[in-house]
């Protein structure tokens, strides 16, 4: 039997195992044109809290009783696709099941000699395109003015951070544990790193980080993080939104101190952004990105956890560990 | 003796007649390379009320005991200046005197026969470039698109619909008076206009009124008539920031819901602008407009007080009239 997770119900708030089902199916067979796959590593992210609502987003709701879907890399195990053949991998928007059935559309074939292959889930994939996209084409930045980014120690964080030293900034990065301080400092040339959840007075802490104020803020959480930020921003900041991660398992609207006027006093611009809107700058983007990979001028962490059935609680601490402390 | 207006005290919240002094100075007398102004029209803007308190903004505080400034037309009394002679009419910001010194720097020789003198202070001058750049510049208008102005009866905001009409988008005003409604559909080439005093749900009057969503929301006023517009706000929409109105006299830092899930799930841009940002543009503006208004597409409105003294009642009306009631 074929292995597969389904989404059972909306989480309400923070998601619980009861709102998946870990299910089996009959194992499918390719047909012509078809190719059979294995799943070899899947993608699991902050956005997909997103999809398991039904509330209008970028991209539309999981469908409940269905298998939940992100980006996977799958091994080719029989194939009848004049494209592909057995031993191929692909990486592509796929379902969470241990095997299943393509046509060939919207595969793209991934090389491990040219990188290992979880890193077109990761440097080369979704989060290495989103944090060099956000930055480069949001962002705008220049040399010698200061990057501040939160959700600094995640996938897009640690990697926005590094590119933002390559192009000459200085880097602050806003994290949750002195763990990643120093992870950020010591492994992803971050020149500054601050632990929100033990720093008193984050304002003040930022602008003491960024003597010449905030140039950019790129902006993976929101909330008060975001707020303490952008107290600090300088004339004509660009203040990239690239997630909301300190909202996302919030199930009322939240407030806040009104944007418009620091917008409005600081001629700043603020603007959210998802990969997608930069589909046509993909292949640069890659080619840059692998270039710097080669050149051991970016790195980049992994958390990779074993076995389909495991997916799940990766899901759920991935998810449940960034929300706010209530 | 020559008559000025000086600013007291900062106001707090609203301002008061207490906060101003009509004053008497003696009468100024130019010498060589300079010329005598004297007043013949001052503009009166909300902008204006930002300046009259030290919290750090775009432009710096007036300084207390000072005459006060804006945008004024004076007329060349006398001069000692090469560039200047009696009878020129001069467009600069100056101070709110009857009578004024000026070494030249700064003026800029404004035809009575062009257009008639105050529209260098509207259409033509401030208000006039703001509407223009801001819409052209950040709102980024195309053809078919939807653009809603708040603030819409305004010197800025009447103008932002007229050329977004010019410009081939179905335009929505919201504004504060049933006057105000009428007088934007029938005589600033409209589309429809809402008055938000008498519309119990903002939001679903903005909804039913753009059917095909907001592209482009020109923000004059800030507050709960902005979350009105964004919770219907299009995929890619631009927001340009111009004013916040309805925080111009609250001392306290007003809350409103977080903007940055709505601007990452619409992957929208929020941009605040003066319009000195646009300085090297304010040429081909001028002329843009200039061209409008000799071929009578654009209409504009003036509200003019006569004498000195008027002025200050004048400035309390036009703050204290567009302020959230409590």
């Amino acid at each position: 039997m074929n292995k597969i997770i389904l989404l059972k119900k909306q989480p309400f708030g923070k998601p619980s195992l009861h709102d998946f089902e870990f299910s089996t199916e009959e194992m499918p067979t390719p047909k012509d044109n078809e190719l059979l796959l294995k799943t070899v590593y899947v993608s699991v992210d902050p956005y997909l809290r997103g999809r398991m609502s039904d509330a209008k987003s970028y991209i539309p709701a999981f469908e409940l009783n269905k298998a939940i879907q992100s980006g996977i890399i799958a091994e080719v195990i029989d194939s009848h696709h004049a494209d592909f053949k057995k031993g191929d991998f692909v990486s592509s928007n796929l379902e969470w099941k241990e095997y299943q059935i393509s046509n060939g559309k919207g595969l793209v074939k991934v090389d491990e000699n040219e990188a290992k292959l979880s890193s077109y889930l990761g440097i080369l994939g979704m989060t290495g395109l989103t944090a060099y996209l956000g930055l480069m084409e949001v962002g705008l930045p220049k040399k010698g003015e200061t990057l501040v980014v939160s959700g600094a120690g995640g996938a897009v964080g640690s990697v926005v951070g590094q590119i933002g030293k390559l192009q000459g900034c200085t880097v602050v990065g806003i994290t949750g544990s002195d763990e990643k301080v120093s992870l950020l400092t010591s492994q992803f040339n971050f020149d500054q790193a601050i632990n929100y959840k033990t720093t008193p007075n984050l304002k003040a802490a930022i602008r003491t980080a960024c003597p010449n104020g905030v140039d950019i803020y790129f902006d993976n959480v929101g909330g008060e993080i975001s707020d303490a930020v952008l107290s600090n921003i300088n004339k004509y900041a660009r203040l990239p939104v690239c997630g909301a991660i300190s909202l996302y398992n919030e199930t009322e609207i939240q407030m806040g101190p009104r944007l418009q006027p620091i917008l409005l006093t600081k001629s700043a611009t603020m603007r959210g952004f998802i990969i997608g809107d930069f589909a046509e700058k993909f292949p640069a983007a890659i080619k840059q990105l692998t270039a710097w990979l080669k050149d051991d001028k970016i790195a980049f962490s992994e958390t990779i956890v074993k076995a389909l059935i495991i997916f799940l609680r990766h899901l759920l601490i991935c998810l449940m560990g960034k929300t706010k402390e209530k």
